[in-house]
């Protein structure tokens, strides 16, 4: 059983709480603070949802992961490609508006159950079947999508598509209503960015300025971006020139809300809501360990699912939309010194502050500002290179890599990731179907049998011994079958055929049942099949099927008995000396 | 490249057919010939389509196999479980008459056209993918299905359905209508053919009659309960009592038929016809495999893919249905003493001449004992049995089996493949996907590195070496790097990590990305990371990537090295003095 404090990981530490661990937690809530409430806006956007919603998403599911989560310095909320794919899933029932929104709050709470069952199951394994080739590919290309479709914002251009083709169709298409003002925002504010992350810090060491304001000043550079651009919205009167601003957000709590649909649309979210759900917990456990391990701590990734579900179940009922463990935000606050998960009830708190009393100024903001944020943060997930050197590496790899990357790109998120898993699992499946076989035979002054194709090894041509280089199951098992029919039909003198298992780590029932068929077939050409070297825990299994029973030859401990019993008069004499 | 002759196997045994052979062939043929009437009137009724539709179905496509295929004894036409995935994709659509009848062509082409495709593509290992728990499964469950139906039609009740729940429901209802004559018919001709299988040859032996008469009589025993019913259906006037007749088989050659369905339709039947291609095709080899290892030959798999393709294309434009090789009919085919495929184009020319001539006389055969000679053939499929077997092998075998089971019954042959082949691959990733991780040390006054919960081994608390007994890729990748994230928040003066690699076959790139966060993870926390005993094709692959380079500690050659040189101190004398 696991105890009542493993749930509540909260009671590990808020007992220890002091006045130190206090004011760490607060410097890094202030700074991740100013950092996310453009961020949050900005994928509140990129979901196609309304910028209020990314606050509300940041406030209670933060509260939630601190209570159940393990990562000490992991933020919780919006992020760029689990926005990507809420729009894509929303998109794609054709939803817009209050139906929209309540299909966003249906989907946190589907992926939040989700992930709390699977925590509950501890089936934080699943997560080993998104291959990292597979995730490589996907947030390239998702990231691609993205910028792509944010490009259309920063040119006036309202290009919404959940894939490339859609996307620079609509660009195209759209061309001639390229709104100046719109371009010249968001070109200015891309840059702006870029630079404040690439050089502002060091510029300001340079004019004297302490390390630790220059970093804090350096973070606030989007909010800076943010503060300029409505300004400049105000000053020019940028509305009446046709540039889209945010618009009136309500100054309120996040609001209590409960998540509701009909029941066949709710149901087409399970697959998209499954979809996200894996997605924001690789994202998440592969950021948290990262920090995890950089203090010697550890996270656990079935209780991160508790954690990461209550936040998306957090908000679904506070207006929000699916969340996770970010990774741009949640190093911020690592590296900020946030102490304890406090932090982030601290930061949640700062962002309520900010909700009540910033969003009257936000009516202002240019919608470009928000999108070269997007743009900003998303440039630095595509790697292309992942093509290159997939390729360098393997084949194989490059194939799930690419074709993961077209799918998406072609035909949208879940497409690509599904594209993408399937291929892998088949390629790897593929690869274990056609083990390597060795015929072997005695190497005369050793103890040793080896492969008779790179040793000058003794063998006798009423005798076939073979040795599988991988545990039999059903991929594999025919290949086996036919290997051996083929070797049949060409060796007239055959009589005896061993099996040597030292390789084979395991035998399934379809392994059995194909060495079974074998029996028989060698049987009815009248050959006999032996066993040798068999591990204990496969014996043990094979014991318990009808194979031992009905096998025409003998199961011997070693390959050395195997010989000396099959062939006395062939084998060489040393064998004859040697113990078994 | 593959020779002229590797394509046409005929080429190779035509030249030296002589008279010896055409004696053998020519016994086979009529007593498969004389076997395969009732047979095939009654798969097609199976299938839902007119009886001729059997006969057809079993004409050219032998033929055609027979130019095309390996084996010399396979006897192709239509079997139970392809008739009843025919019925079930056909009556999918909704179909019926002409329509069905147009939708069986164009299956049969579809999954004709996927075989031959499979077979110049060489894609026969696609097959292990069918694993033998799943097919065994699938044939009891599908046995059980056409059982039910049939018993339905021995009542006298039309109860037709896709899932053992709507046979059931249909039988229920119906239980009002049943027919009395009907059901003497039905069960006299189980009990006789029951009987003549079990009985009649020994009864005839004892009789005095020679051995190959009481042998061709017994097996002739299906066409006699033909003759008897329909003698009575016309003797007892048995269709004005409501006894379902075959009635008027047209007494025509095969027609020529073009396949064609629109569009739309013709793609929702893509599914069922890879599906029955795939059944077939693995029917059909482990039936051709068992019979040519009986004469020490060897069929081809990839070459039988072209010869099954060749006889469903035939079956598509002759009148027919999906056919594949059949496994009673192969061994009856086989046992008659059939010397080559030659045996098989006799075959067709006897059942060309039994549909030319005998099919007035099918109008008056009752319904009912095809159904009975349906029973009678499926029954023997039937062991559930294996549902014991494979939960006393293992529980993860069992799953399979009673998944499939239990899908086939409630969901359906298509949906019953797909769930059992879906849950054998999950879990044969499951299994792999955890794989066993030792931790080992030095065996004094050995050379050996051991498990060291087994073993009294010499360890350094600064130094954790673990062996990985599995090759690392995508799905076990994530368990080793929780498995030292684990490991690591318990061992404070942890300073080196040597991962010993004897067991690793292959590192996919996956598995390397993992390798590469846990060498970054272990940095931030002052560790080194290392690798041992690499094999030589793996260090290749690393040595593509950036891992090597970036690697915080070193390769070393054996694990040996690796101590010598990590724990000068520690390290007992004996491994100073030790070779590399």
């Amino acid at each position: 059983m696991r105890g009542f404090k493993t749930y509540f990981p909260i009671l590990g530490w808020a007992g220890r709480y002091g006045r130190s661990e206090l004011t760490s937690d607060l410097v890094a809530a202030v700074i991740v603070t100013i950092m996310l409430v453009p961020q949050s806006l900005a994928y509140a956007m990129l979901a196609g949802l309304p910028a209020e919603v990314g606050l509300y998403a940041s406030i209670v599911p933060i509260v939630l992961y601190a209570l159940f989560g393990t990562s000490r310095s992991l933020a919780v909320g919006p992020v760029a490609i689990i926005a990507l794919m809420t729009a894509t899933a929303i998109g794609g029932l054709g939803l817009a508006g209050a139906e929209a929104m309540a299909a966003a709050l249906v989907l946190a709470l589907l992926s939040g159950g989700i992930l709390f069952a699977m925590g509950l199951l501890r089936l934080g394994f699943l997560a080993n079947f998104l291959p990292h080739t597979v995730t490589a590919g996907f947030v390239t290309a998702s990231a691609l999508l993205i910028a792509a479709g944010q490009f259309g914002q920063i040119l006036g251009i309202s290009a919404r598509g959940d894939t490339m083709p859609e996307i620079v169709a609509g660009i195209v298409g759209g061309i001639g209503e390229v709104n100046l003002y719109t371009l010249t925002i968001g070109l200015v504010a891309i840059v702006l960015l870029f630079w404040a992350r690439a050089r502002l810090k060091k510029r300001l060491l340079g004019l004297g300025l302490r390390p630790a304001l220059a970093d804090g000043l350096s973070k606030a550079a989007p909010i800076l971006v943010v503060v300029l651009s409505t300004l400049a919205a105000w000053a020019l009167d940028l509305s009446a020139r046709g540039v889209a601003l945010v618009g009136a957000v309500p100054g309120s709590l996040p609001p209590l809300t409960l998540p509701g649909l009909p029941a066949g649309v709710a149901q087409s979210l399970l697959l998209p809501a499954l979809l996200i759900a894996l997605v924001g917990f690789v994202e998440s456990v592969s950021v948290g360990q990262t920090l995890a391990a950089r203090r010697r701590e550890r996270i656990d990734p079935d209780q991160e699912l508790l954690g990461l579900g209550a936040a998306n179940i957090g908000a679904a009922f506070t207006g929000g939309m699916p969340v996770t463990g970010g990774f741009s935000r949640s190093i911020v606050n690592h590296d900020a010194g946030a102490a304890t998960p406090a932090a982030g009830i601290l930061t949640a708190a700062g962002l309520l502050l900010a909700t009540l009393m910033l969003t009257p100024a936000l009516a202002l903001l240019p919608k470009a500002t928000l999108s070269a944020t997007i743009i900003v943060a998303v440039i630095g997930l595509i790697d292309l290179s992942i093509l290159r050197q997939s390729w360098d590496y393997s084949r194989r790899d490059f194939a799930a890599v690419a074709l993961t990357i077209g799918a998406t790109l072609l035909a949208g998120v879940e497409a690509g990731l599904l594209v993408g898993v399937g291929t892998a699992v088949a390629l790897h499946l593929y690869a274990s179907s056609r083990p390597h076989i060795a015929e072997v035979g005695f190497l005369p002054g050793t103890h040793h049998f080896r492969n008779l194709r790179r040793h000058g090894v003794v063998t006798d041509p009423s005798l076939l011994t073979v040795r599988v280089d991988e545990s039999l199951y059903f991929a594999n098992a025919r290949y086996l079958e036919e290997y051996l029919s083929a070797r049949l039909a060409e060796a007239p003198s055959l009589r005896h055929v061993v099996l040597m298992c030292t390789a084979v780590n395991d035998i399934d029932r379809s392994g059995m049942e194909s060495l079974g068929m074998i029996n028989h077939r060698l049987k009815d050409a009248g050959i006999t099949l032996h066993l040798s070297e068999v591990k204990g825990p496969v014996m043990d299994k094979l014991r318990r099927s009808a194979f031992v029973a009905e096998l025409s030859g003998e199961v011997f401990l070693s390959q050395v008995d195997a010989l000396r019993a099959l062939t006395p008069r062939a084998a060489p004499p040393e064998l004859h000396a040697m113990a078994a």
